[in-house]
C-alpha cells in the first residue's frame, strides 16, 4: 500500500494544499487573534530577502525610508471620503488607553495615506521639495472577514511608499517607474513569477486614486493574484491635507501625490506559483537556504567530515548552505522535510558516495537523481542556482501561456476564466460586462495595451482587460 | 552682535537642547496620537543601520528571527501576575473591530512574552527542540505619561528577543551573552558608547523577570541612560503558559525562558551622549553619511565636476559619502545644517581649492579647519573615520570616568549623584537605601562586581552599586 501523500494533493483541493503547504513547512501558524498570523522563521527568512531586494530597489528609484506612527486620529481618515468608505469597515479602533477611556477614539493604521499627508504638507515648501519620495516598512490591519494565511491577514506586513509630485505628469510616470523597475522587476527577477503589468478598471481602484497600477500573477490553479499596486492619487489626498507648495513662478499649487505597496501577500504568491504536491519550491534566489547537504549515513565518522568541507566551499563560492548532519532521524523523513520546504538543491552524501568521491544531487524543480564528482560541486552550484531560476520563470510562464485564452465576448470569458486567464477587448466589456463578470465571482485583473503595457492616464479605447477568479 | 545660537546651549537647558537638536536637524516629529512620533528620513538611515548591526549579532548568537502579532488577547497579559501589574496602566486597548464591539478586548503589545509564550508552548516538545532563540524587529505600544522623542514614546520600535532553555544556567548564560556579544559590543564599536554592565535591583527589575541585565550610558549632562536590558524570566512565563519538555531522561520538565530588547531609545542615547552647542555627532560606523563633499562657490563650473569626481572615488575606498552642490544656498547656511546633522566629515571646496590642488578638511568633532591636498582625501579618509570613532568613544569614557564618584554613604551618593554617576558599596545601600535614592529622584542603576564584571546569579555582597538620576 502506498504511503499516504504529506499534503493534500493540488489536483484534489488547490486551497487545502496551500494550507498544508504552510502548516507542514512551518511557514505560519494562525495568532490568537482572529485573522492575525506567526510568522515562522523559515518564511520569515524568505521575507527578509524579500525586503532586502524590494528595499535596495526603491532606494534605487530615490525613495528613502520613514516611520510614521501606527496610531492615527480617526478624523483623519474622514477628510478623503472614497478613502473613508472604503476602509470604514476594515478598521480596529482603539477607545481605551492608559486605564481611561479615550476623548477621540484612535485608528489602527489600515495605510497610511493620511497621516503621511499630514506631515508631508508641513515638510512641503516650494517646488525644491518636491519630488518629495518616501516609504515606509511597517505592519497595518484591516480587519478581515474571509482571512486566509498571508494572503489577507488581519496584520500583515508590508512596505507603503508615499510621494508628492509637483505635476500630474511627474506623479504618473513615477507611479509607473515603481511598478516596473521596482515591483515588476523584482517579481520576475527575483521570485521567478512572471506579472502582467495592467492598470486596475474603476470599479478595483484603491480607494481614493484617480489610478491604480498592477501586478497580476497566475497562480498553480489558474487563478490570479495581485501582488503589487501603484497609485495615483490625483490632488485627493494633496487638497484633504492642504498640500501645498509655490511653484517656480512664486504661485501657490496643490501637490499631487501617489502611494504604492507589496506585502506579505507576495509568500503566499511564491508559495502557490511554484509549490507542487512535494510541497514549497523556492527561487534560488530568494531563497535563504540554497542547498542542504545532508549527511544519509555515518557509521564510522567519515561522512561528516567531507560534509562540512563542502559546505564550507559552497559558502565560500557564494552558495547559502546548510548542514544536515542529524544522522540519529530517519533519512526519508528527513528529506521529505527539505522537500516540504522547498530548498532548490538537496545534496546527500553516504559512505559509499565518499569512497567514490562524489555526491547524490537532486535538484527539487526536477524528478530524478543525479550523481556528480564531489570536487565538481562548489564550483558548479552557482551556475545550477542561476539554471533552477531560470527554469522555474520559465514553467510558470508557460502555464500562464497555456492558461490564457483570448475571446471575442463576455460570454466566453466566463467560461475561459474559469480555468485561467481570459483576454477580451474592454471596449466590448465595459462596465455593465463588468457587473456581469462579477455575478460569477471574476473580475478584470487589469487593463493593457495590446502589447501588454501598462496604457497611458490618456489611453481609453483599444485595451485588452485579462478577466479571472482571484484570490 | 553675536549671531542667537541655532540650539539652546546644553549648558542652559540640556532636554531643551535635545528637544531643538531633534527639530532642527529633522531626526523626528511629535505624532499626532500623544506620545508618538514620526521618524524622519535622516534619523531613520541611522536606525536601520543600527538594526542591520544588531542583527548580525543576534543572528551569530544563533537566534532566528521570526513575527508575531501586534494584537494580544487581554486574557494572555493576566496569566503572569507580575508581569500584567507591571503593564497594565500602559495598555492602549482595541474594543472595537470590523464595525463591531469585539467580545474579547484586545491589547496592543506592550511586549510580546505572552503570546510567545504560547506559541513555544507549542513548538516544544523535547530537549531537542531547546534552546529555542527567536527574535522579532516589532514596534509595540504603552501609553506614555511624559513622552520624550526617542527615549520614551507612546509607540516605539525595538527587537525583542525571546528564548527557551532546558535549565536555569542555559538560560543565565545566554541572558549574558546577549548582554555582552550584542548589545555591549554593539553600542561601544559601532555607537561609540561606553556602557556599564550590570544587573538591577529587585526593585528595578522588568516586570516578570527573575533578573534583569543592562547596559548603562552616560549622557552628556552626566545622567543615566538605560540602553537595554536582558532578562532572566525564569519559569514564571514556562508555568503560565505550560512550556514543557520531555527531557533525556524522559521526564517532562519546565522550560526557563530569556528576554531582551534593544529599542529606537537608542537614537536619543547617541544624540545624548555625543552631540555638542553645534548640534549632533553620529559616529562614523553607525553614520548613513560618513562625509559631505560641499562645493562652496561654482561660478566657473570648475569646481562641482572635480566634487563629483572625489565623491565617486570616496565611495570607492567604501565611505558613505554625499555631494552638496546647492550652491544657489549661502554656504554658512548649509555648513551650520550639515553640523547640525553631525555628519563626521565635511570637505569643503570651492575655485581656489581647486587652482590649488586642495581641500579643506572639517571634522566635526573638532574645531579647526585643515587643509589637505585632493590626491590625499579618498586613501586618506578611511583611517581618519576610525579615528574619529574612537576618539568619540575615549571622550564619552573620560567624561563618564571624571564625573564618576566613588562614596561610602547613602548621603554621599546622593549628593555625588547629582552630577554623574556614584559608586557605593550595595551592602550599605540596601533597599532602605534605595528609598532614600528615590525621594531625590534617583536610583540604582546596575550592581557590579568590583571588577566591573556582571554578577553572577548567586552573588549577593561585595557588590558595587552605581547610583544616577536618570533618563
Amino acid at each position: 500500500m502506498a504511503k499516504p501523500p504529506v499534503l493534500t494533493p493540488q489536483a484534489e483541493d488547490f486551497p487545502r494544499w496551500y494550507q498544508d503547504v504552510i502548516n507542514k513547512a512551518e511557514l505560519a501558524d494562525n495568532g490568537p487573534v482572529r485573522g492575525t498570523m506567526v510568522i515562522r522563521p523559515y518564511a520569515y527568512a524568505i521575507w527578509e530577502r524579500m525586503q532586502s531586494e524590494v528595499d535596495q530597489r526603491i532606494k534605487a528609484a530615490g525613495a528613502q525610508n520613514a516611520y510614521f506612527p501606527l496610531f492615527i486620529p480617526q478624523s483623519y481618515l474622514t477628510r478623503e471620503a472614497e478613502h473613508v468608505e472604503g476602509f470604514s469597515p476594515e478598521l480596529a479602533v482603539v477607545t481605551v488607553a492608559g486605564g481611561k477611556e479615550l476623548e477621540e477614539p484612535i485608528v489602527v493604521r489600515p495605510t497610511s495615506e493620511t497621516v503621511i499627508g499630514e506631515y508631508m504638507a508641513k515638510w512641503i515648501q516650494s517646488y525644491r521639495d518636491l519630488p518629495l519620495l518616501l516609504n515606509q516598512w511597517a505592519n497595518v490591519v484591516r480587519w478581515e472577514l474571509r482571512p486566509r494565511m498571508f494572503l489577507r491577514t488581519t496584520e500583515f506586513l508590508w512596505q507603503e511608499g508615499h510621494c508628492a509630485h509637483a505635476s500630474q505628469s511627474d506623479a504618473a510616470t513615477y507611479a509607473l517607474r515603481i511598478l516596473d523597475d521596482v515591483y515588476a522587476d523584482f517579481m520576475e527577477t527575483e521570485l521567478a513569477m512572471p506579472v502582467l503589468r495592467g492598470r486596475k478598471t474603476r470599479r478595483e481602484r484603491f480607494a481614493g486614486a484617480i489610478n491604480t497600477l498592477t501586478c497580476e500573477a497566475m497562480m498553480g490553479d489558474g487563478k490570479a493574484l495581485q501582488m503589487g499596486t501603484s497609485h495615483e492619487l490625483g490632488q485627493n489626498f494633496a487638497r484633504a491635507f492642504d498640500m501645498t507648495f509655490l511653484d517656480a513662478e512664486g504661485a501657490q499649487k496643490l501637490a499631487w501625490t501617489t502611494s504604492w505597496g507589496v506585502s506579505t501577500r507576495m509568500m503566499g504568491g511564491l508559495i502557490m506559483c511554484h509549490g507542487d504536491d512535494a510541497g514549497l519550491i523556492v527561487p534560488p534566489r530568494i531563497a535563504a537556504t540554497q542547498v542542504v547537504v545532508m549527511v544519509v549515513r555515518d557509521d564510522e565518522g567519515t561522512v561528516t567530515p567531507v560534509a562540512e568541507q563542502l559546505v564550507d566551499e559552497l559558502r565560500a563560492s557564494g552558495v547559502r548552505c546548510v548542514l544536515d548532519g542529524a544522522v540519529g532521524t530517519a533519512f526519508g523523513r528527513r528529506a521529505t522535510g527539505w522537500e516540504l520546504k522547498g530548498v532548490p538543491v538537496r545534496i546527500e552524501l553516504g559512505p559509499r558516495d565518499v569512497e567514490a568521491g562524489q555526491v547524490t544531487l537532486v535538484r527539487r524543480d526536477r524528478t530524478g537523481k543525479e550523481p556528480v564528482p564531489l570536487q565538481a560541486v562548489a564550483p558548479g552550484l552557482p551556475a545550477l542556482l542561476a539554471e533552477i531560476q531560470q527554469s522555474l520563470f520559465d514553467t510558470a510562464a508557460a502555464r500562464r501561456e497555456e492558461r490564457t485564452v483570448t475571446v471575442e465576448s463576455v460570454d466566453d470569458a466566463i467560461v475561459a476564466a474559469g480555468d485561467g486567464f481570459a483576454r477580451v477587448p474592454f471596449d466590448l466589456l465595459g462596465e455593465a460586462g463588468e457587473d456581469r463578470l462579477a455575478e460569477s465571482s471574476l473580475t478584470v485583473r487589469c487593463v493593457q495595451r495590446t502589447d501588454g503595457t501598462v496604457p497611458a492616464t490618456d489611453d481609453e479605447s483599444g485595451l485588452i482587460a485579462t478577466v479571472a477568479r482571484s484570490y
